[in-house]
């Protein structure tokens, strides 16, 4: 993070990348986007091409990641909450973020819209290549924040949240497409129910705070339509040592120094269309 | 594993946990029990009692191994091949194995009968403390053995193998009592599914053969009737290095130095009848 002059009244910009890019977010408020979204934007491959939909961008920062290390993407950030689309829209605004603006947009819509309305919305079926999305995860019955923006950020409305945002990350992709998520692992069923019969070759990540530790998140990717076998891959540890500094796997991935590559990459970019 | 003189034609009998108990098994045919079935009997606790049954427990390894460490425990064997049951009864009968075999008996049942059917069998509801189990996990699409002992044990037979599994295994432990499986990861939705509604506290353990690879295995635990949440512990690794040495903990586990006890032992305990 790096202080700027730069921030509006009630916004705080931080950079990201090392500079690569910054996120304008509401300050004291609302969820605070970090390495959560710096570890789903590395699942998006070096070679990937074409366009991207960040599925409940919040801010930007997962999106504007991508586009950041992928100078050939482009960028579709959807979010529903509108002080939330305001901030994403400033960010693109920035100055500082002007070398990415030309490349990401943002739309305004709720991402489980179906049908007619979805495509209305600029969410056309088969139009992306890659899907990431963040969707709000903690529970109902941990729901202890007073904080509304952050509430509607992190509450699990539904329990068919993972259902419905998989079923339009399924209608948006190119077939051979790849959608890529980050939840907890308390979600693991609700994410695979979600996947099946629309996603092969789920790949799971586990990510531990610590080695030892239990996942406190699975980074998830899987292809659209295909029919290769769920693998689970060895773990993301984001800490060395007992201090707070990251590991050198955890800083390149949280600095978009390198990506976190499916192992079936090819499978994701074999177009079956 | 330990020569031994005292084997039957056709027949290896293989020392476990340093020769704490031996298996007899068809020579050059049929499924070997090895360190899935060692790893699995590791998920019943030092602190366990009662009874515990062995759904498709072949000639019996990680039944026995669980009776080998916990002197306290009731060991049922279910096995629906002739065959197996009748190396299991011999294994059990073995002068070597004497000092277990007055707590370890077989049943030749098919694990998913149902019912009236299931008690007549032996497997009465709510009868039994723990569940293990070591499903036949090869899918069809890969059977290519001419062995059909071997085809018997290993082939996914049904699409609702963990289904039908599972609900014999929710039939028949006491409400509070914990099931283990060591299954493949590619069927960690199966898995899943079948724990739904019946089981909670999941806890899963990947098994990777070396630090950095895939899991090969997924050691899974539940408790019926809990609520709490699924947890993704930090995997097992089977070997260190590039050799064929077990890592020091992969050795205390497949030869009952030491348990793998869940994370939340109480939960297992706390019986709720």
């Amino acid at each position: 993070m790096t202080a700027s002059p730069a921030a509006p009244p009630g916004y705080s910009i931080d950079a990201f990348h090392h500079g690569g890019f910054y996120v304008l977010q509401p300050e004291a408020e609302g969820h605070r986007a970090g390495l959560d979204a710096m570890l789903l934007a590395a699942t998006v491959p070096a070679e990937a091409t074409g366009t991207l939909a960040d599925l409940g961008a919040g801010a930007g920062a997962a999106g504007l990641a991508v586009a950041s290390r992928l100078e050939g993407m482009r960028i579709v950030l959807v979010e529903r909450t509108p002080r939330m689309v305001e901030c994403a829209r400033m960010t693109i605004a920035h100055p500082l973020n002007a070398r990415l603006a030309g490349r990401v947009r943002v739309i305004e819509a709720d991402v489980t819209l179906r049908g007619g309305a979805r495509s209305a919305a600029g969410l056309g079926d088969r139009a992306f290549d890659h899907v990431i999305m963040n969707p709000p995860f903690n529970s109902a019955r941990d729901r202890t924040t007073p904080d509304e923006l952050k509430a509607q950020a992190h509450a699990m409305e539904t329990p068919d949240l993972f259902e419905e945002w998989l079923r339009t990350a399924n209608a948006i992709l190119k077939p051979g497409g790849q959608v890529s998520l980050i939840a907890r692992p308390e979600s693991l069923a609700d994410i695979l129910a979600g996947l099946e019969r629309r996603f092969g070759g789920i790949e799971i990540t586990p990510v531990c705070p610590r080695a030892g530790d239990d996942a406190i998140r699975i980074l998830v990717t899987a292809v659209k339509g295909s029919r290769a076998r769920l693998g689970l891959r060895d773990r993301i540890v984001i800490h060395e040592g007992t201090g707070r500094d990251f590991s050198p796997l955890a800083n390149e991935l949280a600095n978009g120094r390198r990506d976190w590559p499916r192992r079936t990459r090819q499978s994701a970019q074999k177009r079956v269309e």
